[in-house]
């Protein structure tokens, strides 16, 4: 057992380091690594194989709402960056310039994409002419390109995978119905298919999109009581199409611009799955979203039979679940650490007594609960177990997420509950920009979202004591 | 009928001007469109649809194969390129140099990936210690940039999407097999997927891969009788390990440098689509790669029933095909025409005579083979027709390229079947380099491959008239 410990001991606990445990566990379980390129991650299979299966199922429901997939240029000249003024303020600070091609300068300098509205701008420009060319539902799945000064693994790097979908329509209401549509997308599977449970609002004017006129949000808490931005909604009004001219004819003959909508998910979502599921065990993955679901753990494997047995098993239950056989000649007990750190929901041991029992245990990742299943039943009750667990993993996190959301009335409540209770904040809002900076200048704690649903906390600001205008969620974020 | 007339006039004939001819579908059937991007193109709705049915396909056979998923930086810092001496010679002339960082010249310089030999090099340095981690079997789905000075669509452009597997293996012997392995996923794919029938062989040392002992090649021939390099599969021998320093610990425990293969097949396999199967008519998409492989068209739809019927068509075929119903308000024309240029392989036509008699009548793409089929035999009719074409098209892009290739056994007879009929020509060669290169310099034609299947045409080669010492395939080439 001295490799099990070996791999079990170099995981620092949550506890006592929660910054230290997530590196941990993110290497150990082999999700990524770092490269020779300072910002930039290797994502190794074991992650890559997690956003495989989280690509899948969103592009599946932006699909079911028909969205249609399009790959735009990696570049974007300066001057098509710089036609939005507020959308070049906020990103031209943290864009990579390609300024030789060949050993030749350019004439005119390329931003690595950072986002990619400008060049959706420009297409549509082009493919818009008439009412019948509206709506535009595109999305591309693709990296995109920030020079962060600080980086981590999956929640901030320079290069990034996403999906980013930019929409055209005829209407302010069809793009503001489309911007609140693909928000409730993102929650849903968030909720179903992550088990994290998610808060939905909108944005304040300071935290919304550069260019954008409103932005709404899913905010989910992390572990450790810090909130995590998981999917970001824009609605951009004709603000875009002002600047780049985009217009059609309606179906009066009359020229008008088009309503534009963009949003976006990133490869952040894994720290989020990390940070609200994990344990000091290392890493547990949702049922839906694990590569592989069962893992088959021979115990005794070179007497006879048991690799013969581990195998009929694993492919009587291959039709119905994602199911692999452990038979390295590691030990069992270093198996069951691997397993473990890997997130794998569901571990079955079968050795030669289990074998001569006609029975195998089945032990649950995140609970550790331990049944001895006869063979006959392994199927039906494996299926019975991934559903539990699928259900336990969001009700856990829904139920650490509430115990961790606090209500403020005073300044005074706001600052201490900030100081000794890591969690959500609600508390109300002047609506002034200036007040949100002080909070912010002051504790560090930003505003998270203005929740779709609002309650009436107190009739003044926490902050300035003027009459509130909003209920927030306050928190300290990645 | 006139905007049907207007959608078919615009098409360029393929004998009048196959470029022309190309480019004209590829727009009229919006796979792609220009940008503000000089050299950089838009893959629209209906190209990307295709690239991810072809991305889909062969990503289920690699993974039959034991390959897994990564993604790596799309950075490469400007020490890692220049590693391997050839490498670098081969792709520095046509990088694109990142040196700006927000607003901060870069202390490196880096390069956006023209293809990751390097980084891939750097990671496994790394990631491999002993013989148990090996063989490393990683694929990544990405875009690269190569600085090119004349693009074309999906044929060169100076960003493009592919895939690129790079395996690090113990043995000289394992790599060799990988390689050879990964050229017949590609040939098995082109045959049997978009029924393009291909060469294999292994590419001259002048056209090898830089960097590699050795690349192997699918080869096709395009309708006008220019070849298209299809994929292709190197093999490094240990050249990059001893450049990178990636060593491993045998069973033995002594320090071996692993051998490694990489190979990649990009968006040009469109372009091959393209080029093998079109018609004066547009695209003509194999069924198995066709996005929507049936599209039913309504007659006279604004009678009642009609375009009741064909959505019960629709839904009666939608669990085996990928089938659409077109109800905008077009004429049938127009929309006969527009889902020929799109390549779709059947069309149905149902109106209320068709209803009156219980029948449909059934057009196929390629051939126009016009039948009528009763409703209740139309599920089962629909498959054979999908197969037979399928097939057909197999056999007729065989028969079109073994009809256009010619031997050639002295100089007079290579540069007159190269001047009068376009295709490939099998010749014998004296393997000398520059005898090869003044074969190019002399009629433009290239050596394609030295096919697998050798054949002796003559002793001599056909160029310089020393001893022969391969047949090899020349041709002019995209």
């Amino acid at each position: 057992m001295a490799k099990d410990k070996k791999l079990v001991e170099q995981i620092t606990s949550m506890e006592e380091d929660f910054a230290q445990w997530y590196t941990d566990v993110v290497l150990k379980a082999e999700l990524i690594d770092y490269t020779s390129v300072k910002g930039c991650m290797v994502i190794k299979p074991a992650g890559f194989a997690i956003w495989e299966r989280i690509k899948n199922e969103l592009d599946a429901r932006f699909k079911a709402t028909g969205v249609e997939n399009v790959y735009l240029p990696m570049f974007i000249p300066e001057s098509l960056l710089q036609k939005e003024k507020d959308h070049v303020e906020g990103f031209a600070p943290e864009a990579a310039w390609v300024t030789l091609g060949g050993s030749n300068p350019l004439q005119e300098k390329l931003c690595v994409r950072p986002t990619s509205e400008t060049l959706f701008c420009d297409f549509y420009k082009k493919d818009v002419e008439s009412y019948r060319d509206l709506p535009k539902v595109y999305n591309q799945w693709c990296s995109v390109v920030r020079w962060e000064k600080e980086t981590r693994p999956f929640l901030r790097s320079r290069e990034f995978l996403w999906q980013e979908g930019h929409t055209a329509h005829a209407t302010a209401e069809e793009a503001e119905e489309r911007t609140v549509q693909m928000l409730n997308v993102y929650a849903d599977f968030l909720e179903d298919y992550l088990a994290i449970p998610v808060i939905k609002g909108k944005k304040t004017d300071k935290e919304k999109f550069a260019g954008a006129e409103a932005t709404y949000t899913v905010e989910a808490l992390m572990h450790d009581g810090k909130a995590l931005q998981s999917g970001t909604s824009h609605n951009f009004g004709d603000g875009f199409a002002r600047a780049f001219e985009i217009q059609y004819t309606d179906k009066d003959n009359k020229l008008q611009f088009v309503h534009q909508t963009s949003w976006g998910m990133t490869t952040r979502v894994i720290g989020a799955l990390i940070m609200v599921h994990g344990d000091d065990s290392g890493l547990v993955l949702t049922p839906k979203v694990a590569p592989v679901q069962v893992m088959i753990v021979p115990i005794m494997q070179k007497k006879e039979g048991v690799l013969d047995k581990a195998e009929e098993l694993r492919k009587s239950l291959a039709d119905k679940y994602r199911v692999k056989v452990d038979a390295s000649d590691k030990n069992p007990g270093f198996k069951f650490a691997e397993q473990e750190m890997r997130g794998i929901p569901l571990r079955v041991e079968v050795g030669p007594k289990d074998i001569e029992a006609g029975q195998a245990v089945v032990v649950r990742r995140d609970t550790r609960e331990k049944v001895t299943v006869p063979f006959e039943e392994l199927d039906a009750k494996i299926g019975e177990m991934l559903d539990a667990m699928q259900k336990d993993m969001f009700e856990r996190a829904k139920a650490h997420r509430d115990s961790h959301t606090y209500t403020a009335t005073s300044w005074e409540e706001f600052t201490d509950t900030l100081e000794h209770k890591p969690g959500f904040i609600k508390a109300m809002w002047c609506g002034d920009e200036a007040c949100e900076t002080a909070i912010k200048d002051e504790t560090g704690a930003t505003t998270r979202c203005m929740p779709f649903e609002q309650e009436t906390l107190s009739d003044v600001c926490v902050h300035c004591g003027k009459p509130a205008k909003k209920m927030v969620y306050f928190g300290r974020a990645y």
